[in-house]
Parts: structure tokens; sequence; C-alpha cells
């Protein structure tokens, strides 16, 4: 079954930095989309999505034909609608995957999905980041080297304000010393979540073949089998047995 | 040290139900107030607040000064100011312990900690309920007769759209045959929260000894070492070491 | 890929006991695996092993050739070889899946895996069981009624001396009001463990349509990808990168 | 209460090595100790027990004796008694608290509380080693300067062979770049058992006040109220509800 994937990007910082341009000619969600179509193959069909198009992108008529989305947001998660967040929550709770790229740890859908501050601690002194593997059998980490080396990447650190991950798949370090939860899985009503803090718009991370890999894995791992369901919205159901 | 709890009461079928109030002459919030006092006795300060008080009671002054706090709800959810939402879960993920109990499983407070519907089936005949003791060691069991029976209660069941659990206490079975993950702790931001599904305003389960217990215990066990701290707002920090 | 499983049988009862051997004219392991491959069909290759034969059925050659192992035991657990859990015990971390059945909770293997007593409580009236769906978006529910009826068996109930689970799937009731986690799955070294407690040898539980689909699910469920790898011994790595 | 503390060691290296003995004239078990005993007061009282002892020092009326056990091993893993090894296990699963230290990871005790390897990867190069605070809420983090700075210290790498901590408190990073669990705790049976991975015998961890606050906060955290309760062994409970 094709595996429908909509790569959702605030398209900012491409738009008004030259050097994210340059590195990111057709926008950081162009290029994890590209990632995404040569590591998958004909296993999926992506689109893009950006904030600037009405909707966002996300119309109810393009959350119904996702089966995964993929998010990056930075500069301006607090432009976001909230009736969008609120569709895109319910279709995670409805089945939707759902990945959450660096900076997007701070986007009102994650916020919202997490319950939590979803803070960090961060510098950026372009430093290396080695993103090492903590449960070598699960399918986020299939062929992935370990470590995956980051030649050149912002720094994350710990503490992170999250709720413990239902699984914790990688843990970065940085030459500083820093630590950080790089890569944790929620399985949240129907739906699964992956967080993975690579993807800085600063580095060129999105072309870097291990990302790519990771992140085509996290697909596959957050694909609903059978696609996803309706959205979940609060509604309660009488026993009907 | 004294833990402040501040048991917070929807007050609405107490006001509007006859046999509610002649159940709860004190109102709900009342009778739980009472029980921690009769069960704590001088480890505890109880104050009560109600959603008809200016700020439903839950002033910033009063939270400041609140270690833990109950919370139940029903009738008017919807009703309950974001405003205030909002600062009770900045004061939990701060250090605040909550205890959630029955239909507060679907308040804006819970909901907005949890990140999932919250959702569950249900129906009332009125059957016994049974909570079997899960986990023997966990403080919040600690003199709980195992099973603690309930003789007429509504009836909760599963699927309980609820993220697992950080520890899982108690499990219900009711007469008609119904499970339920009745006592559910989790772990968000420096707070811990504790949800407890008995206590429909139908039944005197708040006047029943073994309920009460699962309470006292729940409050020393979410209340925070050395009092709670600042409510934790969505602040980034920079690393300072 | 075809999934290579073994059907692992104490074969205590049927040789012993004329009503199990009616129930269960090919012993319990032999409805085990036929039930797995009417379910599974040609996804499978199923091959059964006793305790009578020579290392129990489950030398290093079968053991090298199984994806996924089912163990059901009950009256000989301490005649079980020590060698030959180890044995078993180092395929599950090196990647094989395994699925113990009712008794088996009480299994050196299992025992081993997890660490404590994997003592519950029991008592046997033949009374009706309710298997209840927790989390119904888990592969191992699909398809699967909830609740799952199951007319007459044991009746097995809690505190049940486990780790909590990685992923709870099943919580079960019974007529006399007990509860009992039904379905828990765990995530040991690169293998995956799904225990489940229905099947008992004097109720014809594995001839139960919605009980061969669980299992058949779980086979799936926790099939290593790509195969199990090497027994995982416990031997120390030097850091090579 | 006064918690009872018996800190178990190995005493090899301390008694073959001379520059060891230099740096734990007292031993390993006698630094640990010491620590314990000037950081906690008269909260608690702590012995010591070593592997020459009769019984290793661990006979019944020493467990019976015991709320809370710290275990250092590492050169004579296979030396320790299996009945030794059970009768500790047996405790822990009754409510002993147990506090796994370093190369304790390979014990045979810690190996059969957890079920799987246990194993890491490892090299000495006397590396900084930095242990960040994960979870800055947990008890065992208290007064822990984060990050908590270890000069020198031999590297532990993962992946680490443990099923997934039921609560991870430090991540620790290593000037080479490896990254490591370093503070985890486990709920088992009625016990709780936290292992901390600081503590080798060519470097003067046990010395260190932060490594010393962290194992004191640790003996508070796994202390049983009202004191641990009989060994667990594996019997059966009929119901008796």
């Amino acid at each position: 079954m094709t595996i429908n994937v909509t790569v959702w990007g605030e398209n900012v910082h491409e738009r008004q930095e030259e050097d994210v341009r340059r590195r990111y000619p057709e926008g950081l969600h162009g290029a994890i989309a590209a990632g995404l179509r040569e590591r998958l193959g004909g296993n999926v069909t992506v689109r893009t999505a950006t904030m600037d198009e009405p909707s966002h992108g996300l119309t109810e008529k393009v959350l119904a034909e996702t089966d995964v989305m993929t998010w990056w947001g930075h500069a301006a998660h607090e432009d976001v609608s909230d009736d969008v967040v609120a569709r895109v929550h319910e279709r995670v709770l409805g089945g939707m995957g759902l990945l959450v790229l660096h900076s997007g740890h701070y986007s009102k859908v994650f916020r919202s999905l997490m319950g939590t501050t979803c803070t960090l601690t961060w510098r950026d002194a372009g430093e290396r980041e080695l993103v090492w593997t903590i449960d070598p059998a699960h399918p986020i980490a299939a062929g992935v080297p370990n470590p995956l080396v980051i030649e050149q990447h912002e720094t994350y650190g710990e503490p992170f304000g999250i709720p413990t991950p239902d699984e914790l798949v990688f843990i970065s370090s940085f030459t500083g010393g820093e630590v950080f939860r790089a890569g944790c899985c929620y399985r949240r009503g129907k739906g699964r979540v992956f967080y993975f803090s690579p993807g800085d718009q600063k580095y060129p991370i999105f072309h870097h073949e291990g990302v790519q890999r990771v992140l085509a894995n996290a697909v596959l791992w957050a694909a609903p089998p059978g696609g996803a369901g309706e959205p979940l919205r609060n509604v309660h159901t009488p026993i009907t047995w």
C-alpha cells in the first residue's frame, strides 16, 4: 500500500534568508520531501504544504488523504492557526502518523500533543553532533550508522520538557558535552508521533544520507496499517456490547 | 511540612439537584476536603474553591499557596475559563500535584495535560465496582483493601483515551463485566498527576473510607518535596553551564 | 518473507488426562499450530516441538530456524532443562519473538526474561472471561472483537508479579469480578515478548476464533524484520567507532 | 525511621592493586559507606559486607535487617554464590532497595533482575564525564549539580542492554562523544532498583561530593516505607477475597 506523506514547512527562513535559500533552494520542505522520495521510492506519495498557502495547505481534504505528516517550523509557531492545529491534532489521535522535526518541538501541535512545555536548552556554535542508537532493534534505527555523525549543527541540551517517551531510540551528544534525547516515540490515541532533533535551517542536515534514512524509517514506522482513520474528536461513546 | 491542598469543585449538581445536595450537603468538594482532613489531620491544610467564585476561586495567590489540587467537574467543563486552565496547567508543570477525579477525566485541564481525547465508555446501572490493586508496593495503595468494594457506582469502560500511565495502580471491574484503569499516575514537568475514577455525584463515594484512604495517599504522593515551584511557562533556557 | 514459527508444548496433560486428549487430540501445541496455519496461511511455516523430544525439541538448529516461538507449559516447568531455557532466552535477546501462553507465565524462560516472580492469584470455577481491548490501535488487537468473550475459563487475578509492560493491550474480567492484565508486550534485547493469559487445558480456548486471531496478530507483531539474529550472550563489546 | 543500609563490596581490586588501595584505603565499600554516613547522618545505619566473608557477608540475618543494599563488583562476578544472588534477588522483590554501581551492571543479581544481557560498550582513556540531569524533579536529582562534572573516568557507551527504565534520571557524555544512560530506575516486585554508572576503581569517584549526593538521594528513594517485607519467592496465592 502506498503511504501518503504530507511534508509541512513553515517556509519563512527560506524566503527571508539568502544562505538558507542557497542551502535549500526548494525549501526545507522540498529537501525533506526529496529525501523521502529517494529513500522510499514507490512506497510513498509525497506532497508538500506550507504556511503561506490557504489553511497553511492543510485543508480537511489534504488531511483526509494523509497517512503521515512531517512538521518543520521555527520562526512563526504562533502564527499557525489554532483551527489547523486542532485539525492536525485530531487527525493524529485518529491514526495519522506525525514526524516532528528539530525546532518543531516548540510548535503548537507538538506541545498540545505532549501537554508539557517542550522547552529545551540550546546554543549555536556549529559543533559536531553524534546521534547514538540506544535501541538497535528499533525499526527507526535500521540501517542507521551508529553513531550518525553530523559535522556541524546547533546544540540542543537537556532538560527537554517532554513526557517520558514510550520508546527512546536516539540520544545525541555535542562537542561541548551536552546530551539530548534526539529520537523519541509516542503513541497518542491511534496515532504515532516521532520527534527527531537534527534539522536546523543553518546546516544542510536534510541532505545528510543518515538523516534521510532515519526519516524514511520513521515514515514506515508511523504509517497506520490500513490508512489513518477518522479524526478523533472529544466524543463520548456509550457502551454498546 | 504541612501540605496545602486546594479542593476544587464545580459545584453545579449540588446546587441544582436535591438528591445530590442531600448526599453532599457541603458539596462534593466539602466531602472531599473533610475526608482529607480526617485522614491526614495536621499534615495538611485544606481549603476549597468552586467555579462560581471569582476566577473560579483559583487566583494566582491561591495557586501560589497550593501544593496539591484536587479537581472534580462534570456538568460545566466548557464553562471553565481558559485562563484559569492555563494557570493550573502551568502550576502542575511547575510542581503542583493534581488529583483528577471521576468525570474530571474530561476537564479542560486534564485533557490539556494528557494531549489525548480522554474519552471513555460508560453507562449507569448502579452496579458494584471492584477496585483492584495492581501495584501493591505503590504508596497510593498503602492500606487500601484489595479489592476496594464500592457497592453502587456508575460504570466506566475501556478504551480510555489516555497516554500510557507512567504508573498504573488500580484497575476496576463492574458487575456487567467492564474493566477500567481506575488509578493512573503521570509525571508531567515537575508535577505529579493522579487520575482516580470513582466519584460520581449520584453515589456517596466520597464518604467511603477506602476511597478517602486512596485520596489521602495520593495527596502525600503528589505533594512536591519542599513545595511547588514557579509555574513553568513555555520559555526557552539558554545553556548556562 | 515467510515467518518460521515453532510452537512448543509441554505435552503432559494431553498424555495423562483423557478429557484434555479429547479436547486437544493433537495436543495443545497441535491446536495452536493449526490455528496459526489457518489464520496466517502461507505467511508462516509452523512446526511443533514438545518436552519429551531430545533437547525438548529445541536444538540449536531448530532455534536457528525459528523467528517466533510460542510457549505453553504448566505441569512440568521445573523439568525443563536449564540449558534449553538459557538457549531460548539468548535467542529472544537476539531477536526471536516469544509468545508466552496462560500458565507459561510461570515457566523458567518467562521468569528469567522478566526478573520477577510472575506469580498471580487464581481459582477455577469455569466462569466467563471478557478480554477487553485497552489499546485499539495496537496491531495485536486488529480484528479482535471487543470484548472477546470466552464462555468458560479458569480465573486469573491480580496482582500479577511482572514488570510494567512496555505496552498493555488487553485486560480481562471474570464473572466473579477479578481483573487481569491479559495481554502484555515487552521488548527485551532485540526480541519482542507477548504474554497472553487465555489458554487453560481444561477449556477449548485454542479452538476459539478470537483467541486464534490474537495469536496470529501476535506472531506478526513479534516476528523480527529480516529474521532473528544471533543469540545474544553476555559478551562485552569494545567501542569500535 | 532509620534506614538500614548494607554496602556490599567485591573487595578484590583493593586487596590486589596498590593504587586502588591508596585511593580507597578502606576499600570502595568503605568509601561508599562513609559518603552515605556523611550525607545522611542519623537517618541511616550503614554496615559493609564483602565477598570474602562467609556467605559473602550476606546471611539471611543481615538481609532481614537491610532496607537498602548497594552493590559494587567487577573482577569476580562469576565467583558470587548463586544462593546468595537468589537471596538478594528475592529480598529486592520483597521490598529491599538496591543500588547497583558502575561495573555492577554485569553482576549476576542485576542481570537476573533485568532479564537482559546488561552489556555495554566501553574504553578507558581517563576522559571527562558529564552527568546530565534529564528529570530535574526526580528526588534522586535533588541538589545534584547539572551537569555533574567528573574530571576523569572510564568511558561507558550505548547500547546498554537493559529493559527501558521505568524512570531515566541521568544521561552522561564523555569527551570522546559517547553517551550513556547513567541513572536508571526500576520497580521490580515491591522493590526499587537504581543503577548508577559512575564508580570505576581507578578513579576517586566515590570521594566526589556530587556522586555522594546522588547515592544518598538514591538510598532515600529506594528505602521501602515501613521497612522491607519478607522475600518474595515464587509462590502462587489462591484468591482469598
